[in-house]
């Protein structure tokens, strides 16, 4: 390694240094600050991320990465030298064309909506974060602006989360994906509906807490090198890859929320802590891209999570930890419930099906707010009219309308929400190819061992970072690039068995 | 304010910001860091060390001093601007004259070790640390010769927590306190001994900190700006002035530990969330000095906390917490075994008599250890053999004899104790001009009212943050330099009661 290489990687550590100190700050704010710490917390946020793109854009850096360049393409496209060379150089370019005035204050008006979100979400006050959500689309669109010219004023803010994929392609995907999903749902809320009010009783919270971690910690979450904690809004953050933490919410009435979400936000921490350890710090110790981090969420959470063969292993052990709640539970009764399809309102705790459909929806709106067609005032009335349409019911309030996702009060309006739905259909995808390479998975998730779904998916996925791009990743793992078919196989002959369609 | 006083007041608060974020990872990492983030944290609290040391030392900054200097002495020295400029101008200095590489070394040199003693202290494994704390003393040395010339090596350690003060002076005052303390302890342990068995039953940890955060909160610790968490070793730290935070560690099998190192950290936390909030994001916005500091957590936690008055108002609501452990206990009993004065190895958990002989046997080693006089490798003997002399009983593991301190574990050796001292001797000083103010002060505090107390400290202490030195700031208070003779007779007067003597 040469001395600018090795200036090159100095940098990019100091870098990745003040980020994480970002994301500890963002953590605190979510988990544990005391409300009167918000205002400086915004100011501290703002002055860090302006430090971390100062330091992005300073052109000695530019030249270390020209300098790097030659020799990066000596060593070949796979060398850690290329890979690193081409996600920092992305970054940099990126962060380049955005001034660094508008950085600091977009972080500064985040950090002031997302405090405002946190009490207006459980008042479900929408006109008390309306003025400033307004705002937020104005400074999405004006960083869009950063990038043109563009096909659509999203793609940029989408290329931020999903590198490569346009406002268009999506579109596309959509369009196909909802042509199946609005029949399939209307068959299923056809038939005969599931009973769910076994995961409806009293499940004391800690009890709670204490079985989803150790099931996460079975999947191979390691927390000597994570821990979880609680938060308005489940999520993953990362300080270093020796420390990945989880965030939940608990409802003592409702068994699924604190489960799945902890199931889900385990399968992004399995991603971050199997990232080859040689990343540490550099541009390349993150996911390829917030589709594929999706995608092993949703693996995890839905296609390990809700299986069959999965509770088949684990029931008897819940049962145990809620012996009173569940006991008398049938195992079968059990898995349906936690299957249960229903028009329903909130998109976190959305099924499988309808799932996509929320996503769908977040999307539209997300487009019609940046090209204007949408003003913020009329956003309540919208979302009730399209999930009365797509959904078939509408939220009661806003709190589990419009107000209900974090995304919009704490980033970017475009961009937030199509990954959920890319997730998805690679989630599947992964899966089968999985499945092809080791047919014996089934009966090790039935006997409580994920060791060899793990191992490959971190051989195929994990293990490259950013070091890879998505549709590298898909092809590599799968041999074909990314397709709706296998999830919606998966939808049909999973819900399909359920409702005896 | 012109365009460079602003320009000025901005880079201070950007440094603030980046200080405060240095403290946020700082609390994290004794709070809920896995032990994963270990390695990482070192790197991230090196690089923002850097970044602060970096802006501070940035000649820009200098010049904007210098310019302010001329409008701010027009203001008057007791102005806001020239109290700034003050403040700000001497963390320039001393920040210009130590050389970034060696902050950024320090810092991961300090992560590292610390993280080695949260293990090391629970295995009383000295031999763990022992090589890095050798290299503790040298940096330590090597930070003082930044500062050269001085009388003394500790000089610029000792400057750092009590601006002023000299290693001589510190040494005069321990030798007049030494030789007040000695006979104090020698006829107290002569007498009947105190019974503290109530203490040392079975206290469930959650309602031993629920008791004690609620009279902090009595005290007037604002729990919207502020929380407690647990560490291994109890502190106060502030990210802002509307989030301050405090710290403690519980036994199950010992009431006094969590309940007053609590009310300790209370006394710090509230000096801290009554600056002046003009202060804000200033290097005002902070305690005077570590002396000033720790008279007011001294304050609350003894001359208010193990107070007659205090537990005459608060001791039923104690018994009724704990009836099976303390309902057959009288008052008097209880307050007696809070105040047993006894010949122990544990600082932190030292009565108020034996106290001031723990503090001055730490400084003597710092200076011992500076000097070169005590090698690191002979300071468990050497512990032990001054405990024994001083306290009358040596630790029987280096937990709790040379590793009991997390002092040495993560900053100077050298400055770091005799503020605990020179704490105590305000403490009483500003009790006593607290009390000639307001007689009612000890009916007030028996009828768990704290607020006039609570005001004078607020209007002639905190408020004042960082404008007024220690000396100003005990004239100002008391009409009279520091003097020990208010604690000493504090001390008489109470202990005679309690052993008769």
């Amino acid at each position: 390694m040469d001395a600018d290489f090795e200036d090159l990687v100095a940098r990019l550590a100091e870098i990745d240094d003040v980020q994480s100190s970002v994301a500890l700050l963002g953590w605190d704010q979510a988990t544990y600050m005391p409300t009167g710490g918000a205002a400086a917390r915004g100011r501290q946020l703002a002055t860090l991320e302006q430090i971390a793109h100062a330091r992005q854009t300073d052109p000695a850096l530019a030249r270390l990465l020209d300098r790097a360049q030659p020799a990066a393409a000596r060593e070949g496209e796979g060398s850690f030298a290329a890979r690193l060379v081409r996600a920092a150089r992305r970054d940099v370019e990126r962060a380049t064309k955005v001034p660094a005035a508008f950085v600091g204050a977009f972080a500064a008006h985040n950090a002031t909506l997302y405090e405002r979100w946190t009490h207006a979400r459980p008042a479900s006050d929408f006109a008390a974060v309306a003025p400033l959500l307004a705002r937020s689309v104005e400074l999405s669109r004006e960083y869009a602006g950063f990038f043109a010219p563009y096909d659509h004023v999203a793609d940029p803010l989408i290329d931020l989360t999903d590198p490569g994929v346009r406002a268009a392609d999506v579109r596309a995907v959509f369009t196909a994906l909802r042509a199946e999903l609005v029949p399939l749902v209307e068959a299923i809320t056809s038939a005969a509906q599931v009973d769910d009010r076994c995961l409806r009783q009293h499940f004391p919270e800690e009890e709670q807490l204490a079985f989803g971690l150790a099931i996460a910690a079975r999947f191979g979450y390691d927390l000597a090198r994570g821990r979880q904690d609680r938060t308005p809004h489940p999520f993953m953050t990362k300080f270093s890859l020796g420390d990945v933490r989880i965030t939940t919410r608990v409802r003592a009435d409702y068994l699924s929320e604190a489960l799945f979400s902890t199931l889900h936000e385990a399968g992004h921490a399995l991603y971050e802590q199997h990232i080859d350890p040689r990343y540490e710090a550099t541009p390349l110790a993150q996911g390829s891209s917030m589709g594929v981090h999706e995608s092993q969420s949703r693996l995890w959470e839905n296609l390990v999570g809700r299986s069959l063969p999965f509770w088949r292993g684990q029931y008897p052990a819940l049962q145990a930890a809620f012996p009173a709640q569940l006991g008398a539970v049938p195992l079968d009764a059990f898995y349906r419930a936690i299957n249960r399809v229903e028009r329903s309102t909130v998109r976190t705790a959305a099924d499988e099906v309808t799932y996509g459909l929320h996503v769908i929806m977040r999307f539209d709106f997300e487009l019609e707010l940046l090209e204007g067609k949408l003003a913020v005032a009329d956003l309540p009335e919208a979302w009730r009219e399209r999930a009365r349409r797509d959904l078939g019911v509408a939220p009661e309030t806003d709190r589990d309308g419009c107000l209900q996702d974090v995304h919009w009060f704490g980033g970017h309006v475009g961009g937030a929400f199509q990954s959920y739905a890319l997730g998805n259909l690679m989630s599947a995808q992964f899966f089968e190819a999985a499945l092809r390479a080791h047919p014996e998975i089934p009966q090790e998730i039935e006997a409580g061992r994920f060791d060899t779904l793990r191992s490959w998916l971190a051989a195929n996925i994990y293990v490259h970072g950013r070091a890879r791009t998505p549709d590298e990743l898909v092809r590599g793992a799968t041999g074909k690039p990314l397709e709706a078919a296998p999830y919606l196989r998966y939808l049909r002959t999973k819900y399909g068995e359920i409702y005896g369609l």
